[in-house]
């Protein structure tokens, strides 16, 4: 899937950090929201400084995200303009609609116009229900039973990937060397049965069976035609060695 | 998606990072892997060590992780007995299949048996291209155009998700031949290269450019066991056919 330029004005969407603790993670999150077109970054009393010099260092290219971070006192305040809310959890809650995972979020998000939040909690707490009374829907990041507790910029980053997914087509696959036609391909392949039994490999009454392997071998991977050409020079390699020496009775020294 | 039970014994995928330079996204590498259920962490010639102070800060719970870290000298040994191997690259290269993105290649990995290995550059370069030979398939993960490069242990956390979305449940297992470890692939194309000498189709001086071409067609097709077999067996058959006749002037005649 190659890269491909992408216009950031389609993604209008918020995060939102609430009561952040590491200025660290800070850091990571604004650089993972550069990485995924990401712009605006609020933090709703914040613990920790978008000017620390520890998250200007782990954001590297991405200090003007940091710059540009509105710092607000309430979460209410940092989600007031925006038409959709999806706050992050990881608990399992026993009222309101299940939660949504990280694909289904971005697809919700995307449905709506406007401004988009997409709401954290701090690293050691998570939201709680009055924050995430703010939020008309949840998102869940699935994880192992053995460790469910992701670090904060990981979320942030797993959920800004989802979201970066579900704003681009994908790409169609396209390779970019030329594929040889059939004829080509059985030109290989009588070649390569001329070279097998010239060497002895190949024995004629059972050639055609042990040539079926080598069939399913390269069609399996899908020779472009610049390869076909690359196994064809060996073979020829390979007839001109075997038959060198038969006449001249020199040490085997290629003139190419 | 409420979390559920998740069996890690269904992921068998080792992640390698080649010569990683800081100690805190080894640390956040480890514990990322603990939420997802990866559990062996393999460092190729690593600039920092697991035992470090800041990388057990990072890990939070999951000390374990780093401690059973694998530490070898080489990629070649840190993927010998890997059947899948799947490198990430952040270039467009203009050579090779397209790259995978995160979920194909998840995908990809767990169509196959055995252990798969999932291979990541150092913080500043990236793989080479002699590193990326090793890899069978390339993942890359699509960022936007302002800024594409990622933080290692984001990176980590990307691809360790989606193959955690991809196991659960488990896939039905596709191939029914054994597939061969990196070991004994390498031990194919080194003879490949002896023989490719010695008729003279590859000069001392080329046969590295040429062979990674070789290499290439080669990992494509997903060789199994016994293709590896078959091709060695035309291999030792092609350098006997080159000596045969420069000892004893006979015509060609194969005793097999």
């Amino acid at each position: 899937m190659p890269k491909q330029e992408y216009d950031p004005a389609h993604l209008n969407v918020r995060i939102v950090l609430v009561a952040p603790q590491g200025a660290r993670n800070l850091g990571a999150i604004a650089r993972v929201m550069k990485n995924f077109d990401l712009s605006e970054l609020w933090l709703v009393a914040p613990e920790c400084s978008p000017e620390d010099e520890e998250a200007r260092h782990m954001a590297v290219h991405a200090a003007d995200v940091l710059e540009g971070a509105r710092i607000v006192p309430t979460l209410s305040q940092a989600v007031a303009d925006c038409t959709r809310v999806v706050g992050t959890t990881a608990r399992i809650r026993t009222v309101g609609d299940p939660p949504l995972s990280p694909a289904e979020g971005a697809r919700w998000l995307g449905a709506g116009e406007g401004t988009a939040a997409y709401v954290f909690g701090p690293e050691d707490r998570g939201l709680s229900n009055e924050e995430l009374a703010y939020c008309q829907r949840t998102v869940q990041i699935p994880t192992g039973a053995a460790y469910s507790s992701l670090n904060l910029a990981q979320a942030v980053g797993i959920c800004a990937y989802a979201l970066f997914l579900d704003s681009e087509p994908p790409p169609p696959v396209t390779y970019s060397e030329p594929m040889p036609e059939t004829e080509a391909l059985e030109g290989f392949y009588a070649h390569l049965e001329r070279a097998l039994l010239e060497i002895g490999y190949l024995q004629p009454h059972t050639a055609q069976r042990k040539l079926e392997k080598f069939r399913r071998l390269f069609n399996r991977a899908n020779l472009t035609a610049q390869e076909v050409a690359l196994l064809r020079g060996v073979l020829r390699q390979i007839g001109w060695a075997s038959t060198q020496n038969r006449d001249r009775q020199l040490p085997l020294t290629p003139d190419t």
